[in-house]
């Protein structure tokens, strides 16, 4: 098995995030690095559409994984291995999120030679989405088996979300998840919020999130 | 559509939870009320498992049960729609956790009548995890979408539960999910922890979930 880097986050001492977070963004910007923060519940599939969307760039665009987790190397591993992209593990010590700060750290670990760095937050509808961790997007993904009422029950999330990814399509037949109430229920969250339905066992529709994304990156380089 | 009463709990005061949370405890054990606390990752069918708990076990006890969530009643209603008894939210204004003196607030919402209140905390595997609610026992819902590594990742919840069920079994062929490396999981965090594999959606193995819940009610009360 392969081995990864594991970085143990300290608590914040800064007490003004979103300032933190500002001074975060205006740094990758001067740098030409953009920073996603994907977001979502625990078991929603993050690993592996980043896995699936990776393999589609990793030829055009140099990339970076952080994978926070309170616990474990896991994700880090798979990235790795699924990938060959550097990937790195924040240990968050039992902390619910990450603020700007704290993957201010996480970025001081990797080398320094990126297009795209991409954060795993922690898996987590309700913390992530009060800290700004300094990205330059938030996306989530929502996973069928969870349900389509999910909007309705954590508005911020979905609210600070540009691209909520619906992941495990495959698997539509065997829950009552209406597509069509999800995105109505997004969209009143958050009107701009795009949805792509993928299946990132099988790879179906990921290319739509992967092409969102390369415009992104491209967009914050000019 | 049903209407549910709304509780908006109130950031505690009380600074020392672990204490509220053994007074709480105290009260209740007076009163012969037993109160569960009952955790999961959001979207894994903790309301669902209640349903079909509820229905099995309405006819023995008096139960009520107390639904708490950031936003929206839709628990609440599918309680009281699909078992009679009474059912209320909890709203947390963004807040990701319930502690002792929110619970109590939660109490204190209800009649003053029952064996059994059963306390939905928030989705999240994260923080839940982190404060005594005053109940009697922790039980968590795991479902086979999320995976079998979770013990892996929040390692704090699995360990302070006494109870695991795992849910959605009917849809283990079309997920990647290894029923005896998910046991061990749990077992490294709590070895003491049962676990019980249900289908909320059809109510195989419920019965066992009941089962335990009967003979928990019954020892608080000698």
């Amino acid at each position: 098995m392969n081995s990864v880097k594991i970085i143990e986050i300290k608590k914040s001492v800064f007490e003004d995030n979103d300032r933190a977070a500002d001074a975060l963004r205006g740094e990758l910007k001067k740098k030409g690095v953009y920073l996603l923060n994907l977001m979502s519940a625990p078991g929603s599939g993050k690993t592996t559409t980043l896995i699936q969307t990776i393999n589609l760039l990793k030829d055009k665009i140099r990339i970076a994984v952080m994978e926070a987790d309170i616990d474990s190397d896991v994700d880090a591993i798979k990235i790795k291995e699924g990938t060959g992209v550097e990937s790195i593990q924040l240990h968050t010590g039992g902390m619910c999120h990450l603020d700007a700060e704290m993957t201010q750290q996480g970025i001081d670990g990797l080398e320094d030679k990126y297009d795209l760095i991409i954060l795993e937050n922690v898996g987590n509808l309700v913390c992530p989405a009060e800290f700004d961790t300094g990205a330059v997007k938030n996306a989530m993904i929502l996973s069928v088996p969870e349900g389509h009422d999910k909007p309705l029950k954590y508005p911020l999330m979905f609210s600070i979300c540009d691209v909520v990814v619906i992941n495990k399509i495959d698997v539509m037949p065997y829950f009552d998840f209406d597509l069509e109430k999800c995105k109505e229920y997004i969209h009143m969250r958050n009107p701009k919020a795009q949805v792509i339905p993928i299946c990132a066992k099988t790879g179906e529709g990921v290319e739509a999130f992967a092409d969102w994304l390369l415009t992104e990156v491209k967009n914050w380089k000019k």
